[in-house]
């Protein structure tokens, strides 16, 4: 370990220590300090609850504009939080809806056939991927909040809920896989409503940015694998969805399974619909060239398969989507019998996934408009909205990341975008739907993997190597689960590398030495600041985190092993040794029972070793609990200082601070 | 919220505003600061991952002692690592020898009649008690690194083990009953064993304190409640556990079960038992009364019996122990078959529970005696002792609180105390055993019920109320639900509590409000420290935790709430607007990338509001990411500063550090 000191400040403690012993330099260097640590004003037991209570479920003050209202009003405000629109639709007007009207027209022939294509994913037939773009986006304009977010199905659901429903009920023409989906997404329903009641919202944070990152890539991966199959017309294929099980699959299927007409078909339209994916990257105003080209490749291929009579040649096509509005489905929820608990397993995981993906978009937009977005709020909204779904013949929906995309740069103004969506919607679904009869699947597995590219996020990534290598670790474990293993696998593996490192922050904070900044009395890390020179007779030391029982062993035993390796150095180096610990206390937000008794063992193991403690700047917690546990008399409280250059200056070898 | 600000720094800020916009002062007033943040020297990504792999898993840094030694020489540094007797051994005398022998003595007379009682609780015959005592302190003197703690069967564990088999196996005559014991202790072993290799001993503090003394305070509640049985001589007694089952079943005995006779006899010794307790807790010399009383009972109790013959009055005897050593139960252990996976996970939960106990009691007295102790060292000790136990007819065994104090107070020097019990324990099954024969049943209980007292700690509990009403909280929650429903129930409330704890912290850091003390350029909260006055025209914030993905949210939404809570203020106090924010970095020890995101989301809102952002002091990892993401560039670098004192006196206005 580098260690710097000053010389001349050396010399003075060489000096200062020969000529007396310490004990009395404390009564006569003793400064005069203006300020001394203060206790806060003191808190019943009461008022500390109800701040913790309400810092934890309530930080956002929700209520805070009720206060002071008239009954009448008290009740609009109620109503408007719970139902947005009638507060933001009162200033509504036609410029706005003219940017929600493109906006909505442009979502809608986006979503149409990802909706169809989707719906394959999750194993269900293709016309409740456009109920449920019907009836959720509706429910949503009324109850959310965000502005910018476009409602439907979306890849990653769709293809995790047609896993986890597939691990129960292998055939999925069984009538009970319909009913089970209805289920699931009836429970992701009252899942996100509950999170969103009971104020636990921030239990999605748990699920760290970086293993989302490496979550959705993977998913799109196994997307676009999954998209081989239609895309080679393999007859064949495996229903795994890890990439030894589908590359074998695609593989075996090589000399017989694959299909040149429909190959052609498929990888003419990915061309072009990545290329005009291009296009729209490159230039940012003809994005809606990216937009509008799966609803073109839907029209030319159908099309083109009607007029030349494809399917004949073993093209794969739609053949049938029901006409008609979405049927009730309230008799196919199951709420008992064996596939109970499934359904409300299937339901609570992929209601959070969806959650995670809805108000990531949320976020994002509300930052980039400037405006709040209540996270409780907003899932109690999707709560509502999928709890409606289910009894309407709907799957789990949520934000999708490319609508959204699409629709803020349409112009939308409000979620009227989404009701004009889920009009189009309607329409399509009473008059045109038979039109898709002909469209090739291998058309729609083009669509998802232009779609699902964008969810693979190579700068993410990159940022993350960068910035953090742990979390380019949990990215890449959650990634190399999805595709090797699983989507519920992925998705583990993220949980579990998230919480590991919530575990390792609060097992092992970090503590370091500080020296004085030369001509101040900054104290900082020797080791960001080379220049930074330690004090002789003095060791201190920073305490990064607050300490719990889940570090105080940890942190007592760091300090007494700097402590050792401290005074091995300066013994060796044939500085004086060390007779006071400094422990800089300002990083360290409370302390708990457990660090009281570190402190205290501390406190023993300094006074076998002839050290003094003296502690710095401890804030108010710390500080009230000091006083409660009477550590504060056992420290002395002489030696509490309200800075690390207070403890030198009444401590330390003369001349210092000067 | 109380807002203080120095009057005439308002009136020169309102005069520097009207004078001249804000942009003006950037190029005149800079000051020429002698230190700027530095970025500490670049570490490659190996240095990086081998510093935190070390910090986590080797923070005692085990391999220190054997660089640069011959091989030889660190063959037998090996040796001793893993038997430390080799290390201590050779300074050992006759002087040392004097103390161990006294304590060892002592400590036998006190676990030989509590190895009896104790084996009862865990439903096995009394001789396993004993075998127990014999050959695990023998592994632990050669293994252990504590050397104050006694070794043997201890009061909860027996009780956990107790009931966690009995919920396997409900009749404990079944010859499986005590084969699942030995393997649940087989496993034990292996448990601890591997937490210690594997580095993992960090594990146990998740058990927090204030967990501990609640569990620990119930169990006692609960195994005194069950000593009813034996000291009122009630013949029908609940098999469960729970306060209200045993008192029902202690009252429906009333006019029936009680036998007078035990009754007195157990009332008589057990009030014996309390007033030796109470002399050695008034006088610390005589703790020796209160060591040997035990001992006495039983001689006492036993003659009595013997010469009245009073358990042909109904006052149950223990009536047989087998003589001899420990038989082996090599062919016990249950490696296959149906009991299998129970015999894991009992074996796995008590090895926890009796690790947990062990490790407290050696660092207390490590603590006192000031040396250190090598918890993974100390695992794989207590493993191996458990595993060649289960091997030898023995239970788990752990340190005993009781009888480690008595033995610390006899004056033990080493380990060797263990070895000097375990040697008259094993003449005590050599030759003695069938003197036990008509001791009564009621002696032991009253003996369980005075050793249990001890680990009610009302003062630790009244001290938890003092410092964290949390940790209270935690406590009484593992005490009522050991007392009120059963050992795992409390067991398991225990550590959920204190995991919520910990997710807690890292969920809703704290952030404060800084004012600067007069006459000084210290910055402080203004709650701790109401004398702080507010810098006019900005609002300096510290946020008290690394930022990472689980509460980088609420750090933003909090910073920006802060910023309209004040705006609003100060606009209603005609005080100037806020202009710059500060964020005082000096806690952050880490942000990972969701923290660079919401950082970055932070300055798209603040560029909204025309607020500028200034950071103050971030530390080394904090510098380097911030450079990593191109943030430092987007938030500039002449607006990251080395303290608050710099940043106000560059932007803040005209003289405020005077």
């Amino acid at each position: 370990m580098s260690q710097v000191f000053s010389n001349d400040a050396v010399a003075r403690a060489v000096e200062e220590i020969k000529s007396g012993p310490s004990s009395r330099r404390h009564a006569d260097i003793l400064a005069p300090h203006i300020h001394k640590v203060e206790s806060p004003p003191k808190q019943t037991l009461f008022q500390e609850i109800k701040h913790s209570f309400n810092e934890t479920f309530f930080s956002d003050d929700p209520f805070a504009k009720f206060q002071g209202q008239t009954k009448s009003r008290k009740f609009i405000l109620g109503v408007q939080s719970v139902f947005p629109i009638f507060e933001w639709g009162q200033g509504y007007n036609l410029q706005k809806f003219k940017g929600d009207f493109i906006a909505g027209l442009t979502i809608a022939s986006l979503c149409i056939p990802q909706d169809i294509a989707y719906a394959k994913l999750a194993n269900l037939k293709p016309e409740y991927g456009l109920y449920t773009s019907f009836v959720a986006p509706l429910v949503y304009a009324f109850m959310g909040s965000s502005r910018d977010i476009a409602i439907g199905p979306v890849a990653v659901v769709s293809l995790l809920l047609g896993t986890l429903l597939t691990d129960e009920i292998s055939d999925y023409t069984d009538p009970d896989y319909l009913r089970l989906a209805f289920t699931a997404t009836f429970f992701a329903g009252i899942t996100q409503m509950a999170l969103g009641f009971l104020r636990l919202g921030f239990l999605i944070d748990f699920l760290s940015h970086a293993a989302i990152v490496g979550f959705m890539g993977g998913a799109a991966v196994t997307i676009a694998l999954q998209q081989l199959k239609g895309l080679l017309g393999v007859k064949d294929f495996t229903k795994k969805t890890d990439i030894v099980s589908v590359m074998r699959s695609v593989w075996s299927a090589v000399h017989h399974g694959w299909n040149w007409e429909t190959i052609v078909i498929g990888l003419a339209f990915l061309a072009f619909l990545l290329t005009t994916k291009y296009i729209a990257k490159k230039n940012k105003k003809l994005f809606w060239v990216s937009a509008i080209s799966p609803m073109i490749c839907v029209i030319l291929s159908t099309l083109f398969v009607f007029l030349t009579r494809a399917d004949k040649k073993g093209v794969a096509i739609v053949k049938h989507i029901k006409k008609g509005v979405n049927p009730s489905s309230v008799s196919e929820i199951i709420l008992s019998g064996k596939y109970l608990s499934a359904g409300i397993r299937i339901g609570v995981v992929s209601g959070m996934v969806a959650l995670t993906e809805a108000v990531a978009i949320g976020r994002t937009f509300a930052a980039m408009k400037d405006y709040s977005l209540d996270g409780n709020r907003e899932m109690v909204a999707l709560g509502t909205m999928n709890l409606i779904g289910s009894l309407t013949s709907c799957y789990v929906a949520t934000g999708s990341f490319s609508r959204s995309a699409v629709n803020y740069m349409s112009g939308c103004k409000t979620a009227v975008s989404n009701i004009v969506m889920s009009i189009v919607l309607l329409l399509t679904l009473l008059l045109i739907t038979p039109l898709f009869k002909y469209t090739p699947n291998a058309v729609l597995a083009s669509i998802i993997i232009a779609a699902v590219m964008s969810l693979i996020d190579i700068e993410a990534v990159i940022l993350l190597w960068k910035i953090d290598k742990f979390d380019f670790l949990a990215c890449m474990g959650a990634f190399f689960g999805v595709i090797f293993k699983s989507v519920e696998i992925g998705l583990l593996i993220a949980v579990i590398i998230s919480f590991a490192k919530i575990l390792l922050q609060v097992t092992r904070p970090r503590t370091a030495v500080l020296g004085k900044l030369p001509g101040t009395t900054v104290y900082r890390n020797i080791l960001q600041y080379p220049k930074a020179a330690q004090i002789p007779g003095m060791l201190i030391i920073r305490v990064d985190s607050a300490i719990y029982f889940s570090n105080s062993n940890y942190i007592k035993d760091r300090i007494l092993k700097w402590l050792t390796d401290e005074e091995i150095y300066r013994t060796a180096s044939e500085f004086p040794s060390i007779q006071y610990l400094i422990v800089d206390m300002s990083p360290v937000t409370d302390i708990d029972t457990s660090g009281i008794h570190a402190f205290d063992d501390l406190l023993k193991s300094l006074k076998k070793r002839d050290v003094q403690l003296l502690l710095a700047n401890p804030g108010p917690i710390v500080t009230e609990k000091l006083e409660a546990s009477m550590l504060t008399k056992t420290i002395g409280e002489d030696k509490i200082f309200l800075t690390v250059g207070d403890a030198v200056e009444t401590f330390g070898p003369k001349g210092t601070n000067l």
